[in-house]
């Protein structure tokens, strides 16, 4: 039996979690961030944490994955910018490489969540995927030909910024109507907000309004999607609006990429479980027939460990692959 | 020294030629496609094209490539639908195969030129590029982490119906705003024929309607490129909301796959060379810039020569794949 050590670094907290083969946790524990202590704090809770759990379960360890919120260098390991963690160019793979002696291996979170759902979720077994995840931003991580898709700069799947408006809203990325800016977590709020500042004496926003106590910038997506439950019709405008534009970003992943699975989750979609029957409906209505030959929309699988099981995926995977 | 021939079939005219490893073309003919004569005619014509070709060089083959018009099955070879050829289902590989005892190749003809561009003309020695041809539609060809993808069902690539406007115009697939349907040749036309039915007596609209002689179903991309470099103001709307679309539809393809080079080409291309450098100029403005750290545009480098040796390059690349 294989065992690997999986690290999930976010912002707030940090998952470490012993993984087998078939995917399972067998020890995990969480920490909180210590983002203020600055890049050597956090590496330091990070060697620790897996040093408590190589020494509680006394297990043979192949490797360790590491998921974060940033962009990675994906051969010298190196976080070269995490926003969440104020982290600029630091060399978080070489340091534990040392300290540690083992396989590191460090990617960006929304590929480790991929992986994970690739190997043991959702996408088991299928060589053509796409992992769409639509949370506060759009990312996605993306399987063709049974390999994980890199790009020149390793940032390829960042499909919440491809344009699906060219005359929409500025994106947060400066370009305008990206995906992103109507269905992401942050584009829901800022097209609410957008509404009740045009027109905030207008009765139909008084639901909206009441919720964030007349403070318009206080609205988030998550408070939209509680309206809309409610029935409110202002939240249904923009969410209806969202669904379209999210179908939209979908059928064009279809068509441009050919997936066999298109794997749905994220935050927004844990809120708006209906929208699933409806974004495949919309696909094999809109996408290209030749295209749809054999695809399915399935949801996400693998749920809040996902971080963890995912970062260990990328050391299976990468070992295996040297073993070739 | 190894030598293929590469098959060029269109709805007009089949090309054949045999290529060297360097991409040359030492040999080459030209015939009118036989459609009315059926699949069997056309398959005819190829069969006595390479034959000829074989004894008139007396150079020993290694394998014959084919690019068609069309949705091909890449393991069989079985051509699926080619709409210009009027093919259903034809198996022009396993026919061929038998009739002349030579490792057959059919591929899509877009793919074929990717093909070609990338191992001997604007591609080489990159290993990841988007090869995107603007003619009557738009289609791509995309080679990530060294290997072209096919996806699920053999269509990856079909970027010219990913959503660029959620709102826009229906296109020929029957989905709303495809990039083809502002900025393909048949997009363009379509474009500029609406504008012209809104208003048929506006003055501004004289010299296009003069051009098809008030026939308004006349109207080609052709002639609205070349109103456009007359100053017409029409044809100037027209192609200054294409090319928005053509680079919007471009950075949505620098954002998700993130390719080292796009490569572009095609007939509308051939026709606007001064939007080559303001299409770069976009794509480095809106394009996320971690994309956009080693990335370049480059125009299309093998001319009308490019389907056959695009078709001779698929044998060269898959046999040089088996030889590993």
């Amino acid at each position: 039996m294989s065992y690997v050590i999986g690290v999930d670094l976010g912002g707030t907290k940090i998952e470490i979690g012993i993984v087998d083969q078939t995917g399972k946790i067998l020890k995990h524990m969480r920490l909180e961030t210590d983002v203020k202590g600055g890049a050597e704090a956090v590496e330091k809770q990070i060697f620790e944490g897996i040093r408590y759990i190589q020494l509680e379960t006394a297990l043979p360890i192949d490797g360790i994955g590491i998921g974060v919120a940033g962009q990675i260098q994906p051969r010298t390991g190196i976080v070269q910018f995490a926003p969440n963690l104020k982290w600029h160019h630091y060399p978080l793979g070489p340091h534990l490489a040392t300290e540690l002696q083992l396989p590191i291996f460090i990617v960006n979170d929304v590929r480790a969540i991929t992986w994970g759902e690739w190997l043991f979720g959702a996408g088991q077994g299928c060589q053509n995927l796409i992992c769409l995840f639509v949370g506060t931003g759009i990312g996605s991580g993306i399987i063709l030909g049974n390999q994980m898709l890199i790009g020149c700069s390793n940032t390829c799947g960042e499909v919440g910024h491809m344009v699906i408006d060219f005359h929409g809203p500025v994106c947060t990325c400066g370009n305008h109507g990206c995906l992103e800016t109507f269905a992401g977590g942050w584009g829901i709020a800022a097209r609410a907000k957008e509404i009740l500042k045009q027109n905030p004496t207008d009765i139909a926003n008084a639901t909206l309004l009441e919720m964030v106590k007349g403070n318009i910038e206080a609205m988030t997506a998550r408070l939209v999607i509680e309206a809309y439950h409610q029935g409110d019709v202002i939240a249904q405008l923009v969410l209806q609006r969202a669904l379209q534009a999210l179908t939209a970003g979908c059928v064009s992943l279809v068509n441009a990429f050919n997936p066999c699975r298109l794997i749905l989750g994220g935050g927004i979609l844990d809120g708006l479980p209906e929208w699933m029957p409806l974004i495949e409906q919309g696909i094999q209505q809109s996408a290209l027939k030749a295209a749809l030959q054999s695809f399915a929309v399935v949801p996400a699988q693998l749920g809040k460990e996902v971080g963890v099981i995912g970062s260990a995926a990328v050391v299976f995977d990468q070992l295996k692959n040297k073993e070739k």
